[in-house]
């Protein structure tokens, strides 16, 4: 009854460029678990903290960039509930049969105004994480690679991204967290999202292109763990974005690098509880230096304009 | 749509013996912001970060222990129906005034099995955190004071846990995250339960006696600020019951450490989200130890007997 | 008998265009201990941690930058037999006379070949630091400002740093911990330099103009206060040169900075621990870059140019 | 000419009573590095950041317990020169031969009037560290194990510690750090030394019963690593005697453990800077409590009376 409806970021399908790179990559690097491939070639991942089957998936092609972004919601009963629901609002869906993903129940995927796939599903199978639901030891983080706890959100650009916010607000029942402001100050620059009581399980920016992916983001434990994941990408020759730094959106700590198909993802820890019931947080454009990277306060064009 | 019903635990009305050195102690040991004293003498309380008027009351009392323990609910419609479903269900409901307490208003209270009185209420007024929603400055904790970043939930004990689990189970939708098993292995000795997605929002523990608090615990923001804590707590001379250590049990860092008037308090830092369609973690009891204290693995006496 | 010789930092006159507003920035940014002024209008600063009467001098000049940099050597004895080793060598030293500097006694001074003025001493005032010498508290670093641990080495550039690092290397005992080589893979491009066991007490690096600051750096406790003071950094307005990172030479996590007047300073923690029978670390030209910050890796020119 | 005479702790040779099962454990849980085992059976270790080709000697007896330990001094005539002061003071020294012990030259013992033998040695190979002296990657802990950063000092019982220490103070060079008193204010009941500016490379209690260990001490990156330690120690059933917490002497942070065969060692971070010419610290009996514990402040027997 408190949590029901979409409950969080279930998967992230990713194109690379060469997939068995990738495979080295995301588990040797990222130290992700791998969970196996599909026929199709696909590549599938967990971290050792996450109990369902898998949060990535890599998929091969030409150029790189986000396939879709799939949440899990409570049930199946919610799941038709919410189709019917993006249905009325004038969504057109479409249903992933079961198994086309290893171990995942039937998929209803639909295009958001930015371009976006994203997608619903009720069912992933429990494969548990590494510590068990039995008296289970502390996990400690010896790698090998980063280890994150959790692929925890992503952050999309698009053109529409109020048209995409009113589906994620009005229909999925997502809740406003924080908002970047253009010079206007009306219009929206920036905006991030939560299903849960976290600083943000979506967040999209205004941008010329749309079904652009601007990172894909996974939750570390400590500060100290950032360091830590800093050290292993320069170790590996990893390409650094920025960081370790810290956000004023969110005041999350991060790291944002690029996988070896250019694609960005973060290493974060930190932000905010945020409830339905609190005033989301606006920085205006003239702050909004300090509300993305919180140390040196400075617009970041990079920031705003790489994407994949 | 996604965080409905219950949503947070919103204060804790607590016993003290001498009001006026509470008041000091709250305010400069555990760096709390005082927010007024009412008609009644109460004093209130909030974290640097929390919005809300306040999360913690201080009523002078000749014994120490829990008046009672409030959670917000998502708007007056909410509260409204969860008060049928608590009445359809038998639980007997009191309607507490609008302005009873500063800023807050109308509460439903009840008394659960184990002896406890709780609390629901949709509206208490948003003072605003200290960095406030515009353009926010990262909050530097520099004290006076801990400084915690939010009251974050309690551990109450009585004796039909069972009976108090299925009124927050089956008619405020919160969510079993841990166990542990008595001997026998069926009996519940303890359970956490969470309305969100953090590893707990209450917890209970069986016990002989009705009515009775363990702990109310604050949250901080890193291991190195729990040694932050226990250093300030040795500096002022507050009775620490154990700690800085880990518990098993949701794998959060911690300290027990007692107020001026021997109601125990918790500052911990860490935990795991749980969502409610994850399988909940058990303890079998030969285990126990290691779940309330992981690095000692030794079941302590004190934490099972020793409450207000 | 095992720390003989010189022992410390001891002191850094740093020029400031408005000492004014720069005794306010490094008593309520920096969080030192505001120690005084003398006749001259000299600024005078200690750590909260720091024993001695001050190791930060500010003076008011119409350009900033060092005026000199000092060490504390054992005892009076030591200083007579360094003066006279420094005289052997050819090392011209002038004698400035006990209480030049408020609480100091008679301070060596002499000139390196990089045109930098050295002082040795060996008395200044104990004052006392924060948590003195009987049953001393944790000292909880809770600000206003940064608070660093202690004034811990500086980073000089010129010309002839082989004339220099000779002379602490042959006069002064210190040994070499850290070297950066030139594409010719024999010229030092840079030194690291300890008198103690210390990654280092001062370093240097080749440059085209004599007598020229690089940084004053100040030791902070962990990776955490990092972070705090990149915080209070943004929250003040201060010009961030780069990080918080971390440096490949001696491994130590830091942040570069300006003060009001363009001097750059660092807060920085770790670095490890070098005795004297170890092989001094070489850096290679083309990994400088991996040398100066490894998380980037890239070849900075601010840190090569910039400079006061 | 700044670190001469003895420079470092270099070596502890520990009794163990099951010499594979402690290999095993110093290899597997502690994270050192086996160097291999000589014609006595002897296990050597070393840490992965330490040059010299060991630092911790296993020895199988039927006694748990300290044979010696020993300091690197600066070169093999300052090994001469502490020889012949010891000898000019009145104690009896020996030679034992280069290769007693593998890749380590002639060492000096003597027996303390403690009752301990300690060595002096001028030669150990360099075999070098995880990270090399050429362009060095950041080391990143993630274990096996609890991988310290260095063996970094013991602490020694025994009736006489005044004798001991004036051989370390008067003879070898060393610094008192720091002091408790007894309930007299006169006797030391316990001294910290330091040959280097370390907050401590040896440290004593006055004890019934000579020639006992306390515990050899291994030192940590953070406070962080502190806790990554606690959870290996709890994963592997390794006995805990405190921990984590913090001492008031040195206020470094601590983990005191027990190895297999009952020797007590530490895994410690922090402490502080200590120079020749600083007062030392002194406890009087009423606080030693919160000297030894700071954060519980209570005089803790197990400290005081459990010595192998």
């Amino acid at each position: 009854m408190a949590m029901t409806g979409v409950l969080r970021p279930g998967h992230a399908q990713i194109r690379v460029l060469d997939i068995d790179e990738s495979i080295a990559w995301y588990t040797d690097v990222m130290g992700l678990v791998p969970m196996g491939r599909d026929a199709q070639g696909r590549a599938y991942f967990k971290t050792r903290q996450e109990r369902d089957h898998h949060s990535i998936v890599l998929r091969q092609a030409d150029r790189a960039g986000l396939d879709f972004f799939g949440f899990k919601v409570r049930d199946a009963q919610t799941l038709q509930a919410l189709e019917a629901k993006l249905i009325a609002y004038g969504v057109k869906t479409e249903r992933i049969a079961a198994g086309d993903m290893p171990g995942t129940g039937e998929r209803v995927r639909f295009r958001i105004p930015t371009g976006h796939h994203i997608e619903l599903y009720a069912d992933k199978q429990h494969v548990g994480n590494a510590t068990g639901c039995v008296n289970p030891e502390v996990d400690v983080i010896d790698g090998p690679g980063i280890c994150p706890i959790r692929m925890d959100h992503c952050l999309i650009y698009g053109g529409d991204i109020d048209g995409s916010r009113a589906i994620f607000e009005d229909v999925l029942g997502f809740n406003l967290v924080e908002r970047v402001k253009l010079e206007d100050g009306v219009t929206d620059l920036a905006t991030w999202l939560t299903c849960s009581a976290k600083a943000h399980d979506i967040a999209m920016v205004r941008h010329g292109e749309d079904d652009k992916l601007h990172h894909v983001s996974f939750q570390l434990a400590s500060w100290e763990q950032v360091l830590r994941a800093a050290d292993i990408m320069s170790r590996n020759r990893v390409s650094i974005d920025i960081g370790p730094t810290r956000h004023g959106i969110t005041t999350g700590t991060t790291i944002y690098f690029f996988d070896p198909s250019g694609n960005r993802l973060e290493t974060f820890c930190g932000g905010y509880d945020h409830y339905p019931d609190m005033e989301p947080i606006t920085w205006t454009f003239d702050e909004v230096g300090a509300g993305i990277f919180y140390h040196d306060r400075k617009l970041n064009p990079a920031f705003l304009e790489v994407v994949t």
